[in-house]
């Protein structure tokens, strides 16, 4: 390992994963917490035991921490201002944390992180502006334009889940009013509802089995099933990717990006979503987008938010800011 | 005037509008031309003629010569690909004029260059993050992303009219493949359209008497009517700006911009387009977005294209570029 090293941060809906990275993003010694059902102050004081185990296990010196955390950021004090999955409101993350550790920290939005990720070291390397969706639960995004992460004025941009796609489409979730949002046609979530209406209409397929069974149907149930050639489950994938195929149409116009990478859990599926999604971007985007764009699944998966995490504070290392 | 100028040309699908413009932005000696009708060869001689007379009636040394084209530009080669209303189609237009005129010269999308305007020295002037729409026929765009004009990978972005918000909704126009993209919803053909339908559906309207009559139900009728208070062409205005607000709340969430600029033809409804168009999007972004995010009419009207192509011009003679 270099002399120098960085601590990444992925702190998830779920559980954190923190890990010492070298300049190269290689990731040395993980730490994991379970992070589900904590309030807000037991959630920072185990952020921060978490990152000082992480430090105690390197004999290198650690340049700064960066965190990737799925809420709404405000860069212009580093404050966590909304979240839908965990318990941060109006919190003066960077600050807070650059005290108690007593080093450098840097935190933005998960999907900005994750586009960091395949942007320095993944699926995007090269390339000066990229689109990143990240297919989980919702729909995450992160983007890089004109060779540098684009995060609006105030840091908040990128929520690329939250464009509209049918204006009369379902209700959004959590703090997003809107409905017909690409997360509500296209998400992890999308593909469980759209898998129990097909298990409803077609009893003998296996995901038509596995709901008169009783079994929760999932979109890994579904990917599963889907994979295994069950027909109504590739439909219903089908379906999603189609779906997304849509959003990703409007994205290559807008951004006339070299490359549109996939991620988040439910790009298991891979050409399973990603094939009906590339026929129909390239059905609806104008053919000089298309015709440029390639639309590639993520090379980072579980630890994307974490190396890019450490991407980031290895960049304001380099930057020499804060 | 300072001694050192350049000239911007707006070439639209219609006219020809040329000037010399100072460092400060201000416009002198304007020249026009009609465009329809011709072909490649003939407008580019017009181009060219037009410039010349611009040059010869300044005393002022000309720097270099700025085009703003409703056109999808290839920035790698300075090449106008596809135009709808222009007959040019994969010429090398930059390096074309270049050596004709003997000058530097830049060319960009128009919605690209009034971006530039409206950010240089009108209604995003100080912003970081500006997205500019302008409704006309069709729907033109321009960004302004992290302090620097956006075009993507091969500069053919920013085509904000041609994202999807109906996905079942009616086919798009020229070169666009797509069906329900924002230009069919919001557009003037979409006014236009939408007050012929509700001028059948209210006979006893204004909009309603001036379509017995025999009046062709344009943008700009529908506007004048509205403006004298006409309660159907009200409705109608009030229909598109609703449609218009759906695209903006997708741009908050996605640039989290300083200010959406609104220009174009249609703006000349003015509060009858941007209230609606206002109310819609804050009912559906993010509220974040929402709160940080102007929405505005564009300060330049007519000559936004003139004075973006010579905003064009000047950057590139202060960067040293070509």
């Amino acid at each position: 390992m270099s002399p120098e090293c960085v601590i990444g941060v992925d702190l998830g809906g779920t559980k954190l994963l923190a890990g010492v990275v070298d300049s190269d993003l290689n990731v040395h010694h993980r730490v994991h917490r379970m992070v589900r059902g904590l309030g807000q102050r037991e959630l920072l004081d185990m952020a921060v035991e978490a990152v000082e185990e992480a430090r105690a296990s390197t004999t290198s010196e650690v340049a700064a921490v960066g965190f990737g955390i799925p809420c709404l950021i405000d860069q212009r004090r580093g404050m966590a201002t909304m979240a839908v999955n965990l318990p941060l409101r109006d919190v003066p993350f960077r600050d807070l944390m650059a005290e108690r550790l007593g080093l450098p920290v840097e935190v933005d939005n998960d999907g900005n992180v994750a586009a960091l990720a395949e942007w320095r070291a993944g699926a995007a390397q090269g390339a000066t502006d990229v689109v990143l969706l990240t297919i989980g639960t919702g729909i995450g995004g992160g983007l890089i334009v004109n060779g540098a992460p684009c995060r609006g004025a105030i840091g908040a941009g990128a929520e690329l889940g939250h464009i509209t796609i049918d204006l009369d489409g379902p209700p959004c979730q959590g703090h997003c009013p809107n409905n017909g949002c690409l997360e509500t046609l296209a998400s992890g979530t999308a593909l469980a509802r759209e898998g129990r209406r097909i298990a409803g209409e077609q009893p003998d397929s296996a995901v038509g089995r596995a709901f008169a069974d009783g079994r929760e149907i999932t979109g890994a149930l579904i990917t599963e099933l889907a994979h295994d050639g069950d027909a109504a489950a590739i439909e219903a994938l089908t379906l999603i990717g189609t779906n997304l195929g849509i959003g990703i149409a409007s994205y290559l116009n807008v951004f006339n990006p070299d490359v549109v990478v996939i991620g988040g859990g439910v790009i298991a599926a891979g050409e399973l979503l990603l094939a009906p999604a590339r026929a129909e971007a390239v059905r609806r985007a104008l053919p000089t987008m298309s015709a440029h764009a390639q639309i590639v699944p993520a090379q980072f998966g579980t630890e994307a938010g974490l190396v890019g995490a450490a991407a980031l504070a290895l960049e304001n290392v380099a930057n020499g800011v804060r």
